[in-house]
């Protein structure tokens, strides 16, 4: 619950203010200022099999000031946090990293090196200060683009405007998931669905909401238009956590729909720390899976033909630990033996209405899902 | 006027069945049965200097069944036609040409060719039933993946749910513009702005929004997330057509937001049929521009250097015949020159407020804009 909870302002000021005054008290001291990084290398990345969600390791870095390999980035860190202090305190808008990246340009003062060659460079720092203050990059006031949309019986307060927007009432568009969906920006007032439908494509979400799956199921329907951005995996974790709903997944039967599976519920490699706030390990995957190919009767024509390459993701996600599950090795290998994928969208072959009045009330009724 | 309006279900319907009467008429007479079709090649494809808009010629070519090489496409029309037929008379949900593409799929009776062999067949002879009976795929019920979002004072009724969306209630999210937008899915009702501003980013859009510029401005702010969707293209057509409201397009200062300007004024080559009907062709390009930074006196921090083939593709832009006025050369051979492009996110270095409070005010207020 902490973890989604997050930091207020108040909260990742007092964060940053610390940081800093310890440094500041080190050159008090004539010591070498430093600050504790946890490493947010590989090396420091593992699968929790048991709260099942990727996570940062306890390991830890020193970034000093004396060393000639440390004292540029040691600069950045602090010129990055200072900024963000600074647009906390001015109560900015919100910025994309691009746009932080444009407020730390330039040259130092008396000197032609540049503070930052590129944004590479304070996108690795930012999320330094994430893992340092224990805050998302949404609490430090940083956005990512978002890209899904949402319908269901679920009205929020957009707390900046105070509009109260009304998840029933979007018609065939949906509403647009905000880039920010902290519980400072992004309040539930009130939620009446018995489950959250995530499905992976934006087609699919659109076909079951025209024809009002949400309603006849009383559940909200999510996609995140594929791999997911940064919001759609948050609020998925806030529907979790805070409104401890069940969440069914529905993807394409292919490795990369079982991987975004896999993403919504117990994050990414690259962005473990992100991972450990915006995993859902509850969510369960509905389907598309090989079973329910012979089980539903599908016609061959929503059939296509595996290359080598999918065979060889195959072997890399069964690799992966948290695949490392007896049900989810089966279904890996009865994929990898069956020779064809079956897209989520592919289901219109057996007709349109197969995936919202047959195929997804009874999956979900019969609990035939993979965990 | 007629363009944007579009075609009813009905027109839609009536178009089909006389294109295939005509088939039948010519197979009862024993001939050969033909279809004609408005040749979408680059051949057809010109710049309409007094429009302002990049349409099709009127060069056509005739599709025949008595013919080794275009039995099939031949077959494949009348299938794809005969689909969307159907399609429309069962009142079904809008699809995508993925989705489409499945239910064409299989092999024809006693045989064992194949119907379609890819999507890509399918996409293209899609497009030929667009040209041949003169309407937007959306107005046959098949949809592309929409990316935008729009705030502003501007009322709409999703015709099909009833909904009436409020877009300036909507939060920090903005509204999705929905996959379709034709007037009769997506009707205005109100509309008090005094003019459409796009802007070509989302991270710009998120920052205009949060400082509420649409409301201090009265206009509606909309964006497509860079290269725009065919949803966000058609819409600006709309507002421009039906609503009659002055267009302004804020891009990066570089050739690829100039283009993007462009795809929204004129459309685009390879959509040529599309951009007829999606073109917004009084549209004005408000910037960023080369004389802008010496004018608004920006810091050094907001210049990226151009590489290669950023020049090079000023050269190609150059040579379009849409960027063939006195003005816009002047403007590409300035940015050429300047060897620097600047960002529409890296205005922040400016300041924070500097785009909306001063830059795109004055710009408008004083016209300065290229046409």
């Amino acid at each position: 619950m902490g973890a989604v909870k997050g930091k207020s302002k108040q909260e990742v000021l007092k964060a940053l203010e610390e940081e800093a005054k310890q440094v500041v008290e080190a050159i008090e001291k004539m010591k070498n200022p430093a600050v504790k990084i946890p490493l947010r290398a590989l090396t420091n990345v593992y699968f929790d099999a048991k709260q099942r969600m990727i996570k940062l390791g306890d390991k830890t870095g020193s970034r000093t000031f004396y060393n000639v390999n440390q004292a540029k980035k040691f600069m950045q860190t602090m010129l990055v946090a200072a900024q963000i202090k600074s647009l906390i305190l001015q109560n900015s808008p919100t910025l994309d990293t691009r746009q932080l990246f444009y407020l730390l340009r330039g040259t130092m003062p008396n000197s032609e090196e540049d503070k930052f060659d590129d944004q590479d460079e304070s996108d690795a720092i930012i999320e330094d200060v994430e893992v340092i203050i224990d805050a998302l990059r949404e609490e430090l006031g940083l956005i990512a683009v978002p890209k899904g949309v949402i319908a269901g019986p679920l009205v929020i307060e957009d707390v900046a405007s105070g509009d109260i927007i009304d998840y029933t009432k979007m018609g065939a568009a949906g509403g647009a998931i905000p880039a920010s969906v902290e519980p400072e920006n992004f309040r539930f007032k009130k939620c009446t669905a018995d489950y959250i439908l995530v499905v992976e494509k934006y087609a699919v979400w659109n076909l079951l909401n025209q024809q009002r799956y949400w309603e006849k199921n009383n559940c909200i329907l999510m996609t995140g238009k594929g791999q997911p951005a940064r919001a759609e995996r948050r609020l998925l974790a806030r529907f979790e956590k805070e409104l401890k709903l069940p969440i069914y997944v529905f993807c394409d039967m292919d490795v990369y729909g079982y991987y975004i599976y896999s993403v919504y519920k117990q994050g990414s490699i690259n962005l473990a720390f992100f991972s450990e706030k915006a995993a859902a390990p509850s969510a369960k995957y509905i389907g598309f899976n090989v079973d329910d190919y012979k089980n539903f009767k599908l016609p061959k024509t929503a059939l296509i033909k595996m290359n080598d390459d999918d065979l060889k993701r195959i072997k890399e996600v069964k690799a992966y630990d948290w695949f490392k599950s007896k049900e989810w090795q089966a279904e890996l290998d009865k994929l990898a033996a069956f020779g064809y994928t079956i897209e989520s969208d592919a289901l219109v072959a057996k007709s349109i209405d197969f995936t919202s009045k047959t195929y997804l009330p009874e999956k979900i009724k019969k609990k035939e899902w993979l965990d």
